[in-house]
Protein backbone atom coordinates (compact mmCIF):
# COMPACT_ATOMS: atom_id res chain seq x y z
CA UNK A 1 0.00 0.00 0.00
CA UNK A 2 3.31 2.26 0.42
CA UNK A 3 2.50 2.96 -3.64
CA UNK A 4 -1.07 4.47 -2.84
CA UNK A 5 0.29 6.62 -0.08
CA UNK A 6 2.96 7.90 -2.00
CA UNK A 7 0.32 9.24 -4.80
CA UNK A 8 -1.53 10.67 -2.17
CA UNK A 9 1.85 12.21 -0.97
CA UNK A 10 0.34 12.43 2.48
CA UNK A 11 -1.15 9.87 5.13
CA UNK A 12 -3.21 12.45 6.33
CA UNK A 13 -7.04 12.83 5.24
CA UNK A 14 -8.94 15.64 6.77
CA UNK A 15 -12.32 14.92 4.49
CA UNK A 16 -15.08 12.36 5.42
CA UNK A 17 -16.02 12.01 1.50
CA UNK A 18 -12.56 11.76 0.84
CA UNK A 19 -11.86 9.09 3.58
CA UNK A 20 -14.84 7.18 2.26
CA UNK A 21 -13.41 7.54 -1.79
CA UNK A 22 -10.56 5.84 -0.34
CA UNK A 23 -11.99 3.23 1.28
CA UNK A 24 -14.40 2.73 -1.79
CA UNK A 25 -11.16 2.17 -3.92
CA UNK A 26 -9.41 -0.18 -1.07
CA UNK A 27 -12.49 -2.14 -0.78
CA UNK A 28 -12.49 -2.83 -4.41
CA UNK A 29 -9.37 -3.97 -4.86
CA UNK A 30 -10.14 -6.44 -2.16
CA UNK A 31 -7.78 -5.07 0.66
CA UNK A 32 -8.38 -5.57 4.55
CA UNK A 33 -8.93 -2.80 6.47
CA UNK A 34 -7.95 -2.28 10.25
CA UNK A 35 -8.94 0.42 11.89
CA UNK A 36 -7.57 2.15 15.45
CA UNK A 37 -10.08 4.79 16.33
CA UNK A 38 -7.97 7.20 18.54
CA UNK A 39 -8.36 10.81 20.56
CA UNK A 40 -5.03 11.50 19.63
CA UNK A 41 -1.56 12.41 21.95
CA UNK A 42 -0.64 9.00 20.83
CA UNK A 43 1.11 6.62 23.41
CA UNK A 44 2.82 2.90 23.66
CA UNK A 45 -0.95 1.97 24.21
CA UNK A 46 -2.01 3.17 21.13
CA UNK A 47 0.85 2.04 19.14
CA UNK A 48 0.30 -1.54 20.21
CA UNK A 49 -3.13 -1.40 18.23
CA UNK A 50 -1.52 0.46 15.20
CA UNK A 51 0.65 -2.45 15.62
CA UNK A 52 -1.73 -5.38 15.46
CA UNK A 53 -3.76 -3.98 12.86
CA UNK A 54 -0.51 -3.52 10.62
CA UNK A 55 -0.68 -7.42 11.41
CA UNK A 56 -3.20 -8.52 10.68
CA UNK A 57 -4.76 -5.97 7.62
CA UNK A 58 -3.86 -5.07 4.64
CA UNK A 59 -3.96 -1.66 5.23
CA UNK A 60 -4.28 0.38 8.50
CA UNK A 61 -6.42 3.60 9.25
CA UNK A 62 -5.90 5.44 12.42
CA UNK A 63 -8.42 8.31 13.63
CA UNK A 64 -7.75 10.72 15.20
CA UNK A 65 -11.01 12.73 16.74
CA UNK A 66 -10.87 14.68 20.47
CA UNK A 67 -15.02 13.68 20.58
CA UNK A 68 -16.98 16.16 22.49
CA UNK A 69 -19.86 14.25 22.61
CA UNK A 70 -18.02 12.10 25.05
CA UNK A 71 -17.29 14.66 27.41
CA UNK A 72 -18.96 16.02 30.60
CA UNK A 73 -19.71 19.36 31.50
CA UNK A 74 -17.57 19.52 33.72
CA UNK A 75 -14.74 17.26 31.98
CA UNK A 76 -11.44 17.89 30.76
CA UNK A 77 -12.84 18.61 26.82
CA UNK A 78 -10.69 21.61 26.74
CA UNK A 79 -7.75 20.72 28.16
CA UNK A 80 -7.28 17.53 26.33
CA UNK A 81 -3.84 16.98 25.09
CA UNK A 82 -3.12 16.80 21.01
CA UNK A 83 0.27 17.36 19.37
CA UNK A 84 -0.56 15.88 15.15
CA UNK A 85 2.77 16.86 14.34
CA UNK A 86 3.76 14.64 17.07
CA UNK A 87 0.86 11.83 16.36
CA UNK A 88 1.43 11.99 12.36
CA UNK A 89 5.24 11.28 13.05
CA UNK A 90 4.31 8.10 15.12
CA UNK A 91 2.05 7.43 12.61
CA UNK A 92 4.54 7.74 9.46
CA UNK A 93 7.55 5.69 12.24
CA UNK A 94 4.76 2.59 12.04
CA UNK A 95 3.64 2.65 8.84
CA UNK A 96 -0.06 3.79 8.94
CA UNK A 97 -1.53 3.69 5.61
CA UNK A 98 -4.02 6.66 6.12
CA UNK A 99 -4.68 9.20 9.46
CA UNK A 100 -8.01 10.06 9.48
CA UNK A 101 -8.59 13.48 11.07
CA UNK A 102 -11.85 15.13 10.62
CA UNK A 103 -12.89 18.41 11.58
CA UNK A 104 -15.96 18.79 14.49
CA UNK A 105 -17.98 21.05 11.71
CA UNK A 106 -18.06 17.73 9.36
CA UNK A 107 -18.64 15.62 12.17
CA UNK A 108 -21.26 17.20 13.96
CA UNK A 109 -22.98 19.76 11.36
CA UNK A 110 -25.49 21.72 12.55
CA UNK A 111 -28.99 20.13 13.38
CA UNK A 112 -27.03 16.96 14.08
CA UNK A 113 -28.88 14.59 16.10
CA UNK A 114 -28.64 11.01 16.20
CA UNK A 115 -27.45 8.95 18.45
CA UNK A 116 -26.23 5.23 19.29
CA UNK A 117 -27.38 4.45 22.65
CA UNK A 118 -26.31 0.91 24.60
CA UNK A 119 -28.27 0.34 27.94
CA UNK A 120 -27.33 -1.67 30.54
CA UNK A 121 -24.01 -2.39 30.35
CA UNK A 122 -23.17 1.72 29.39
CA UNK A 123 -25.06 2.32 33.33
CA UNK A 124 -22.14 0.70 35.26
CA UNK A 125 -18.44 1.41 36.64
CA UNK A 126 -17.85 4.77 34.47
CA UNK A 127 -21.03 5.00 32.91
CA UNK A 128 -22.69 5.40 36.66
CA UNK A 129 -20.40 8.38 37.06
CA UNK A 130 -19.91 10.06 33.17
CA UNK A 131 -23.21 10.20 32.18
CA UNK A 132 -23.74 10.47 28.59
CA UNK A 133 -19.84 9.45 28.11
CA UNK A 134 -20.82 6.11 26.40
CA UNK A 135 -23.36 7.29 24.06
CA UNK A 136 -20.62 10.00 22.89
CA UNK A 137 -18.62 6.92 22.11
CA UNK A 138 -21.25 4.42 20.42
CA UNK A 139 -22.01 7.69 18.39
CA UNK A 140 -18.92 8.86 17.04
CA UNK A 141 -17.56 5.12 16.55
CA UNK A 142 -20.62 4.16 14.67
CA UNK A 143 -20.43 7.40 12.48
CA UNK A 144 -15.87 6.13 12.04
CA UNK A 145 -16.66 2.99 11.55
CA UNK A 146 -19.75 3.78 8.78
CA UNK A 147 -16.67 5.62 7.30
CA UNK A 148 -13.89 3.67 7.56
CA UNK A 149 -15.50 0.37 7.33
CA UNK A 150 -12.89 -1.89 8.93
CA UNK A 151 -12.97 -5.60 8.58
CA UNK A 152 -11.37 -4.91 12.35
CA UNK A 153 -11.30 -2.37 14.99
CA UNK A 154 -8.69 -2.31 17.88
CA UNK A 155 -9.45 -1.40 20.92
CA UNK A 156 -7.16 -0.84 24.34
CA UNK A 157 -8.40 -2.69 27.42
CA UNK A 158 -6.93 -0.04 29.75
CA UNK A 159 -10.78 1.22 28.64
CA UNK A 160 -12.22 -2.27 29.38
CA UNK A 161 -15.80 -1.19 29.52
CA UNK A 162 -15.20 0.75 26.25
CA UNK A 163 -14.21 -2.27 24.55
CA UNK A 164 -17.09 -4.12 25.96
CA UNK A 165 -19.83 -1.51 24.96
CA UNK A 166 -18.54 -1.32 21.13
CA UNK A 167 -18.65 -5.09 21.01
CA UNK A 168 -22.26 -5.08 22.14
CA UNK A 169 -23.39 -2.31 19.80
CA UNK A 170 -21.77 -4.27 17.27
CA UNK A 171 -23.19 -8.00 17.97
CA UNK A 172 -26.60 -6.03 18.15
CA UNK A 173 -26.73 -3.78 15.42
CA UNK A 174 -24.93 -6.61 13.32
CA UNK A 175 -22.13 -4.67 11.90
CA UNK A 176 -19.30 -6.38 9.93
CA UNK A 177 -16.71 -5.46 12.36
CA UNK A 178 -14.78 -7.71 14.06
CA UNK A 179 -13.71 -5.71 17.47
CA UNK A 180 -10.71 -7.06 19.41
CA UNK A 181 -9.40 -5.84 23.00
CA UNK A 182 -5.25 -5.32 23.20
CA UNK A 183 -4.00 -5.72 26.30
CA UNK A 184 -2.72 -3.28 28.90
CA UNK A 185 0.27 -1.34 28.11
CA UNK A 186 2.14 -0.11 31.55
CA UNK A 187 5.04 1.94 32.01
CA UNK A 188 7.88 0.20 33.30
CA UNK A 189 6.64 0.99 36.86
CA UNK A 190 2.99 -0.45 36.35
CA UNK A 191 1.23 2.57 35.40
CA UNK A 192 -0.95 2.08 32.74
CA UNK A 193 -0.14 3.98 29.95
CA UNK A 194 -3.24 7.38 29.05
CA UNK A 195 -2.62 10.47 27.53
CA UNK A 196 -4.38 12.06 30.85
CA UNK A 197 -0.90 10.92 32.29
CA UNK A 198 0.72 13.83 31.00
CA UNK A 199 -1.93 16.33 33.81
CA UNK A 200 0.02 14.65 36.77
CA UNK A 201 2.43 16.35 38.99
CA UNK A 202 5.70 14.64 39.69
CA UNK A 203 3.57 13.76 43.16
CA UNK A 204 0.82 12.82 41.16
CA UNK A 205 2.34 10.69 39.56
CA UNK A 206 4.65 8.63 42.50
CA UNK A 207 0.81 8.50 43.76
CA UNK A 208 -1.06 7.59 40.53
CA UNK A 209 0.98 4.31 40.63
CA UNK A 210 -0.61 2.96 43.54
CA UNK A 211 -3.33 1.90 41.80
CA UNK A 212 -2.00 -0.79 39.42
CA UNK A 213 0.27 -1.71 42.52
CA UNK A 214 -3.31 -1.97 44.70
CA UNK A 215 -4.34 -4.04 41.43
CA UNK A 216 -1.58 -6.61 41.43
CA UNK A 217 -1.56 -7.21 44.66
CA UNK A 218 -5.41 -7.94 44.92
CA UNK A 219 -4.28 -10.48 41.66
CA UNK A 220 -2.01 -11.86 44.10
CA UNK A 221 -4.40 -12.32 47.15
CA UNK A 222 -7.14 -13.98 44.48
CA UNK A 223 -4.36 -16.21 43.18
CA UNK A 224 -3.73 -17.55 47.39
CA UNK A 225 -7.35 -18.07 47.97
CA UNK A 226 -9.08 -15.03 48.77
CA UNK A 227 -12.47 -14.45 46.95
CA UNK A 228 -14.16 -12.08 49.08
CA UNK A 229 -14.81 -9.35 47.06
CA UNK A 230 -14.85 -6.71 50.20
CA UNK A 231 -11.48 -7.71 51.80
CA UNK A 232 -10.27 -7.58 47.95
CA UNK A 233 -11.52 -3.98 47.76
CA UNK A 234 -10.28 -2.77 51.03
CA UNK A 235 -7.23 -3.66 50.67
CA UNK A 236 -7.11 -2.11 47.05
CA UNK A 237 -9.08 1.28 48.64
CA UNK A 238 -6.05 0.83 51.30
CA UNK A 239 -3.12 0.93 49.42
CA UNK A 240 -4.42 3.38 46.55
CA UNK A 241 -5.86 6.12 49.89
CA UNK A 242 -2.53 6.01 51.82
CA UNK A 243 -1.78 8.78 49.41
CA UNK A 244 -2.44 12.27 50.47
CA UNK A 245 -2.33 12.86 46.33
CA UNK A 246 -5.22 10.66 45.37
CA UNK A 247 -8.52 12.91 46.29
CA UNK A 248 -10.42 10.11 46.18
CA UNK A 249 -11.13 6.59 44.60
CA UNK A 250 -14.74 7.05 42.55
CA UNK A 251 -15.29 3.45 42.43
CA UNK A 252 -13.72 -0.21 42.78
CA UNK A 253 -15.46 -3.03 41.53
CA UNK A 254 -15.29 -6.79 40.56
CA UNK A 255 -17.24 -7.41 37.74
CA UNK A 256 -18.21 -9.98 35.35
CA UNK A 257 -15.61 -9.41 32.16
CA UNK A 258 -19.11 -9.93 30.27
CA UNK A 259 -21.91 -8.36 31.75
CA UNK A 260 -20.23 -6.20 33.96
CA UNK A 261 -22.15 -7.10 36.78
CA UNK A 262 -20.62 -6.56 40.16
CA UNK A 263 -19.37 -9.50 41.97
CA UNK A 264 -20.07 -10.99 45.47
CA UNK A 265 -17.55 -13.95 45.25
CA UNK A 266 -14.77 -13.24 42.94
CA UNK A 267 -13.91 -15.79 40.14
CA UNK A 268 -11.03 -16.79 37.63
CA UNK A 269 -11.46 -14.02 34.79
CA UNK A 270 -13.55 -11.41 36.49
CA UNK A 271 -12.51 -8.09 35.88
CA UNK A 272 -11.10 -5.64 39.08
CA UNK A 273 -11.96 -2.31 37.82
CA UNK A 274 -10.81 1.05 39.27
CA UNK A 275 -11.62 4.76 38.64
CA UNK A 276 -9.19 7.36 40.96
CA UNK A 277 -9.02 10.97 41.34
CA UNK A 278 -5.41 11.76 41.56
CA UNK A 279 -5.59 15.43 42.31
CA UNK A 280 -7.98 16.92 39.11
CA UNK A 281 -7.05 14.07 37.01
CA UNK A 282 -9.44 11.03 36.88
CA UNK A 283 -7.65 8.13 36.09
CA UNK A 284 -8.76 4.61 35.30
CA UNK A 285 -7.55 1.00 35.14
CA UNK A 286 -8.58 -2.73 35.40
CA UNK A 287 -7.09 -6.21 35.75
CA UNK A 288 -8.34 -9.53 34.73
CA UNK A 289 -8.45 -12.16 37.88
CA UNK B 1 -29.56 -12.16 -11.33
CA UNK B 2 -32.04 -14.62 -12.22
CA UNK B 3 -29.55 -17.79 -12.10
CA UNK B 4 -28.08 -16.94 -8.61
CA UNK B 5 -32.00 -17.06 -7.45
CA UNK B 6 -32.41 -20.51 -9.57
CA UNK B 7 -29.44 -21.82 -7.73
CA UNK B 8 -30.60 -21.22 -4.65
CA UNK B 9 -33.90 -22.55 -5.69
CA UNK B 10 -35.61 -20.08 -3.18
CA UNK B 11 -35.55 -16.26 -2.75
CA UNK B 12 -36.51 -16.99 0.65
CA UNK B 13 -33.50 -15.90 3.57
CA UNK B 14 -34.32 -16.76 6.92
CA UNK B 15 -31.02 -16.67 8.46
CA UNK B 16 -29.25 -13.61 8.81
CA UNK B 17 -25.95 -14.64 8.51
CA UNK B 18 -26.36 -16.12 4.79
CA UNK B 19 -28.16 -12.58 3.99
CA UNK B 20 -25.05 -11.48 4.72
CA UNK B 21 -22.83 -13.90 2.63
CA UNK B 22 -24.94 -13.66 -0.39
CA UNK B 23 -24.80 -9.75 0.11
CA UNK B 24 -21.00 -10.00 0.53
CA UNK B 25 -21.31 -12.17 -2.84
CA UNK B 26 -23.11 -9.67 -4.57
CA UNK B 27 -20.44 -6.75 -3.73
CA UNK B 28 -17.66 -8.81 -5.09
CA UNK B 29 -19.49 -9.13 -8.40
CA UNK B 30 -19.72 -5.35 -8.30
CA UNK B 31 -23.51 -5.24 -8.44
CA UNK B 32 -25.63 -2.71 -6.60
CA UNK B 33 -28.70 -3.35 -4.30
CA UNK B 34 -31.38 -1.63 -4.24
CA UNK B 35 -33.54 -2.56 -0.46
CA UNK B 36 -37.72 -2.50 0.09
CA UNK B 37 -37.89 -3.07 3.70
CA UNK B 38 -41.25 -3.53 4.91
CA UNK B 39 -43.91 -4.99 7.68
CA UNK B 40 -45.04 -7.98 4.87
CA UNK B 41 -48.50 -8.04 3.70
CA UNK B 42 -47.61 -5.88 0.29
CA UNK B 43 -50.09 -4.06 -1.37
CA UNK B 44 -50.02 -1.55 -4.96
CA UNK B 45 -47.68 1.00 -2.63
CA UNK B 46 -44.71 -1.43 -1.71
CA UNK B 47 -44.85 -2.82 -5.02
CA UNK B 48 -44.30 0.94 -6.35
CA UNK B 49 -41.31 0.58 -4.22
CA UNK B 50 -39.88 -2.86 -5.35
CA UNK B 51 -40.65 -1.71 -9.20
CA UNK B 52 -38.39 1.78 -8.63
CA UNK B 53 -35.70 -0.56 -6.88
CA UNK B 54 -35.83 -2.78 -10.02
CA UNK B 55 -35.37 0.14 -12.35
CA UNK B 56 -32.24 2.03 -10.51
CA UNK B 57 -30.22 -0.98 -9.19
CA UNK B 58 -29.01 -5.15 -10.42
CA UNK B 59 -30.43 -6.49 -7.55
CA UNK B 60 -33.63 -6.01 -5.54
CA UNK B 61 -34.32 -7.33 -1.89
CA UNK B 62 -37.14 -6.72 0.08
CA UNK B 63 -37.58 -7.62 3.79
CA UNK B 64 -40.66 -8.75 5.53
CA UNK B 65 -39.91 -7.77 9.31
CA UNK B 66 -42.91 -7.37 11.91
CA UNK B 67 -40.93 -5.33 14.57
CA UNK B 68 -42.48 -5.47 17.80
CA UNK B 69 -39.80 -2.41 18.63
CA UNK B 70 -42.26 -0.30 16.74
CA UNK B 71 -45.17 -0.76 18.21
CA UNK B 72 -46.75 0.27 21.50
CA UNK B 73 -48.20 -1.30 24.51
CA UNK B 74 -51.77 -0.50 23.41
CA UNK B 75 -51.18 -1.02 19.39
CA UNK B 76 -51.58 -3.60 16.99
CA UNK B 77 -48.57 -6.05 16.85
CA UNK B 78 -50.64 -8.64 17.97
CA UNK B 79 -53.31 -8.64 14.43
CA UNK B 80 -51.04 -6.86 12.14
CA UNK B 81 -52.05 -8.62 9.14
CA UNK B 82 -49.88 -11.02 7.83
CA UNK B 83 -49.48 -13.58 4.83
CA UNK B 84 -46.52 -14.77 3.74
CA UNK B 85 -47.39 -16.88 0.84
CA UNK B 86 -49.46 -14.02 -0.66
CA UNK B 87 -45.89 -11.73 -0.09
CA UNK B 88 -43.76 -14.45 -1.54
CA UNK B 89 -46.16 -14.72 -4.97
CA UNK B 90 -45.81 -10.78 -5.19
CA UNK B 91 -42.20 -10.74 -4.74
CA UNK B 92 -42.12 -13.81 -7.58
CA UNK B 93 -43.92 -11.92 -9.77
CA UNK B 94 -42.08 -8.89 -9.42
CA UNK B 95 -38.71 -10.45 -9.83
CA UNK B 96 -37.66 -9.66 -6.33
CA UNK B 97 -34.39 -11.28 -5.84
CA UNK B 98 -34.44 -11.64 -2.21
CA UNK B 99 -36.95 -11.94 0.45
CA UNK B 100 -35.09 -11.45 3.68
CA UNK B 101 -37.62 -12.65 6.44
CA UNK B 102 -35.55 -12.86 9.59
CA UNK B 103 -36.71 -14.25 13.11
CA UNK B 104 -37.69 -12.31 16.02
CA UNK B 105 -35.05 -14.25 18.11
CA UNK B 106 -32.39 -13.75 15.24
CA UNK B 107 -32.91 -9.56 15.10
CA UNK B 108 -33.52 -9.18 18.44
CA UNK B 109 -31.44 -11.88 20.70
CA UNK B 110 -31.65 -12.54 24.45
CA UNK B 111 -30.02 -9.45 26.20
CA UNK B 112 -29.93 -7.20 23.05
CA UNK B 113 -30.31 -3.53 24.20
CA UNK B 114 -28.49 -1.01 21.61
CA UNK B 115 -30.86 1.62 19.77
CA UNK B 116 -30.47 4.48 17.19
CA UNK B 117 -32.63 7.32 18.26
CA UNK B 118 -32.90 10.44 16.09
CA UNK B 119 -34.12 13.33 18.33
CA UNK B 120 -35.85 16.53 17.04
CA UNK B 121 -38.23 15.53 14.42
CA UNK B 122 -38.98 12.42 15.99
CA UNK B 123 -40.99 14.38 18.95
CA UNK B 124 -43.40 16.14 16.49
CA UNK B 125 -46.31 14.32 14.33
CA UNK B 126 -46.59 10.43 14.47
CA UNK B 127 -43.53 10.50 17.16
CA UNK B 128 -45.76 12.38 19.65
CA UNK B 129 -48.15 10.36 20.28
CA UNK B 130 -46.39 7.21 19.43
CA UNK B 131 -43.62 7.38 22.05
CA UNK B 132 -40.56 4.76 21.51
CA UNK B 133 -42.07 4.10 17.65
CA UNK B 134 -39.15 6.23 15.48
CA UNK B 135 -36.78 4.54 18.36
CA UNK B 136 -38.31 1.09 17.26
CA UNK B 137 -38.02 2.17 12.84
CA UNK B 138 -34.33 3.59 13.30
CA UNK B 139 -33.34 0.56 15.31
CA UNK B 140 -34.12 -1.96 12.85
CA UNK B 141 -33.96 -0.03 10.07
CA UNK B 142 -30.07 0.37 11.08
CA UNK B 143 -29.89 -3.67 11.60
CA UNK B 144 -31.36 -4.26 8.17
CA UNK B 145 -29.16 -1.93 6.39
CA UNK B 146 -25.73 -3.41 8.38
CA UNK B 147 -27.61 -6.77 6.80
CA UNK B 148 -28.26 -5.88 3.38
CA UNK B 149 -26.01 -3.15 2.63
CA UNK B 150 -28.35 -1.58 -0.04
CA UNK B 151 -26.92 1.29 -2.12
CA UNK B 152 -30.31 2.47 -2.66
CA UNK B 153 -33.39 2.07 -0.11
CA UNK B 154 -36.99 2.89 -0.85
CA UNK B 155 -39.69 4.04 1.57
CA UNK B 156 -42.82 5.10 0.75
CA UNK B 157 -44.00 8.93 1.49
CA UNK B 158 -47.23 8.17 2.98
CA UNK B 159 -44.89 7.49 6.27
CA UNK B 160 -43.70 10.91 5.48
CA UNK B 161 -41.79 11.49 9.16
CA UNK B 162 -40.53 7.91 8.50
CA UNK B 163 -38.83 9.03 5.28
CA UNK B 164 -37.79 12.38 6.86
CA UNK B 165 -36.40 10.61 10.24
CA UNK B 166 -34.66 7.92 7.65
CA UNK B 167 -33.16 10.32 5.91
CA UNK B 168 -31.25 12.07 8.63
CA UNK B 169 -30.46 9.35 10.49
CA UNK B 170 -28.40 8.02 7.61
CA UNK B 171 -26.94 11.70 7.00
CA UNK B 172 -25.92 11.81 10.63
CA UNK B 173 -24.30 8.79 10.75
CA UNK B 174 -22.79 9.09 7.65
CA UNK B 175 -24.17 5.61 6.36
CA UNK B 176 -23.64 4.88 2.23
CA UNK B 177 -27.45 4.53 1.51
CA UNK B 178 -29.07 6.64 -0.52
CA UNK B 179 -32.44 7.23 1.48
CA UNK B 180 -35.34 7.52 -1.38
CA UNK B 181 -38.71 8.62 -0.81
CA UNK B 182 -41.70 7.07 -3.56
CA UNK B 183 -44.65 9.08 -3.91
CA UNK B 184 -48.35 7.49 -2.00
CA UNK B 185 -50.23 5.08 -4.10
CA UNK B 186 -53.68 5.86 -3.44
CA UNK B 187 -56.88 3.43 -4.14
CA UNK B 188 -58.45 4.36 -7.10
CA UNK B 189 -61.09 6.23 -4.36
CA UNK B 190 -57.69 8.42 -3.07
CA UNK B 191 -57.75 5.85 0.32
CA UNK B 192 -53.69 5.76 0.77
CA UNK B 193 -52.74 2.28 0.80
CA UNK B 194 -51.60 1.02 3.67
CA UNK B 195 -52.13 -2.97 5.40
CA UNK B 196 -54.30 -1.33 8.04
CA UNK B 197 -56.85 -0.77 5.69
CA UNK B 198 -57.62 -4.37 5.57
CA UNK B 199 -59.38 -3.65 9.50
CA UNK B 200 -61.85 -1.15 8.41
CA UNK B 201 -65.33 -2.10 8.15
CA UNK B 202 -67.48 -1.33 4.94
CA UNK B 203 -68.94 2.10 6.71
CA UNK B 204 -65.05 2.81 8.02
CA UNK B 205 -63.47 2.16 4.92
CA UNK B 206 -66.17 5.07 2.90
CA UNK B 207 -65.50 7.20 6.25
CA UNK B 208 -61.39 6.48 5.78
CA UNK B 209 -62.11 8.03 2.36
CA UNK B 210 -62.86 11.42 3.97
CA UNK B 211 -59.06 11.82 5.05
CA UNK B 212 -57.66 11.84 1.51
CA UNK B 213 -60.63 14.20 0.59
CA UNK B 214 -59.60 16.36 2.97
CA UNK B 215 -56.26 16.62 2.21
CA UNK B 216 -57.29 17.23 -1.76
CA UNK B 217 -59.36 20.08 -0.25
CA UNK B 218 -56.93 21.76 1.71
CA UNK B 219 -54.69 21.89 -1.54
CA UNK B 220 -57.25 22.73 -3.63
CA UNK B 221 -57.85 25.61 -1.45
CA UNK B 222 -53.90 26.40 -0.79
CA UNK B 223 -53.90 26.80 -4.82
CA UNK B 224 -56.71 29.41 -4.97
CA UNK B 225 -54.65 31.76 -2.31
CA UNK B 226 -55.52 30.26 1.28
CA UNK B 227 -52.56 30.12 3.13
CA UNK B 228 -53.83 30.81 6.46
CA UNK B 229 -53.55 27.71 7.94
CA UNK B 230 -55.82 27.36 11.04
CA UNK B 231 -58.50 27.76 8.20
CA UNK B 232 -57.30 24.48 5.85
CA UNK B 233 -56.92 22.40 9.41
CA UNK B 234 -60.47 23.52 10.10
CA UNK B 235 -61.75 22.74 6.83
CA UNK B 236 -60.08 19.37 6.54
CA UNK B 237 -61.75 18.68 10.51
CA UNK B 238 -65.26 19.67 8.58
CA UNK B 239 -64.86 17.57 6.51
CA UNK B 240 -63.12 14.11 8.07
CA UNK B 241 -65.25 14.55 11.44
CA UNK B 242 -68.71 14.56 9.22
CA UNK B 243 -68.41 10.79 9.28
CA UNK B 244 -69.55 9.57 12.89
CA UNK B 245 -67.09 6.26 11.78
CA UNK B 246 -64.13 8.79 12.57
CA UNK B 247 -63.37 8.60 16.47
CA UNK B 248 -60.89 11.45 16.65
CA UNK B 249 -58.87 13.00 14.33
CA UNK B 250 -55.39 12.47 16.41
CA UNK B 251 -53.26 15.20 14.72
CA UNK B 252 -53.64 17.56 11.81
CA UNK B 253 -50.30 19.43 11.04
CA UNK B 254 -49.56 21.67 8.64
CA UNK B 255 -45.33 21.07 8.74
CA UNK B 256 -41.79 22.73 6.39
CA UNK B 257 -40.86 19.54 4.62
CA UNK B 258 -37.54 19.27 6.33
CA UNK B 259 -37.79 19.93 9.90
CA UNK B 260 -41.51 19.07 10.24
CA UNK B 261 -41.63 22.39 12.39
CA UNK B 262 -45.41 23.55 12.13
CA UNK B 263 -45.85 26.47 9.90
CA UNK B 264 -48.08 29.88 10.60
CA UNK B 265 -48.45 30.39 6.73
CA UNK B 266 -48.82 27.53 4.53
CA UNK B 267 -45.99 27.79 1.79
CA UNK B 268 -45.98 25.93 -1.59
CA UNK B 269 -43.81 22.48 -0.40
CA UNK B 270 -45.07 22.52 2.94
CA UNK B 271 -46.69 18.86 4.02
CA UNK B 272 -49.99 18.21 5.53
CA UNK B 273 -50.40 15.62 7.53
CA UNK B 274 -53.25 14.00 9.42
CA UNK B 275 -53.80 10.82 11.81
CA UNK B 276 -57.10 9.80 12.28
CA UNK B 277 -58.92 7.38 14.29
CA UNK B 278 -61.68 5.33 11.97
CA UNK B 279 -63.23 3.21 14.66
CA UNK B 280 -60.28 1.02 16.18
CA UNK B 281 -57.87 1.96 13.26
CA UNK B 282 -55.80 4.33 13.05
CA UNK B 283 -54.52 5.51 9.27
CA UNK B 284 -52.08 8.16 8.38
CA UNK B 285 -52.20 10.32 5.33
CA UNK B 286 -50.44 13.36 4.20
CA UNK B 287 -50.22 15.92 1.03
CA UNK B 288 -47.31 18.26 -0.03
CA UNK B 289 -48.40 21.57 -1.15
Amino acid sequence: MIKKVKERKSMLVKDISEMKSIIRELKKEGRSIGFVPTMGYLHEGHISLIRASKKENDITVVSIFVNPLQFGKNEDLDRYPRDLERDMEICRREGVDYLFYPSYEDMYPEGFSTYVVVEGITEKLCGAFRPGHFKGVTTVVTKLFNIVKPDRAYFGKKDYQQFKVIQKMVRDLNMDVQVIGCPIVREKDGLAMSSRNKYLSENERKAALSISRSLFEAKRLFDQGVDDVNRLKEEIKRIVLAHPEVREIQYVEIVDPETLESKEKAEKGDIIAIAVFVGDTRLIDNIQL
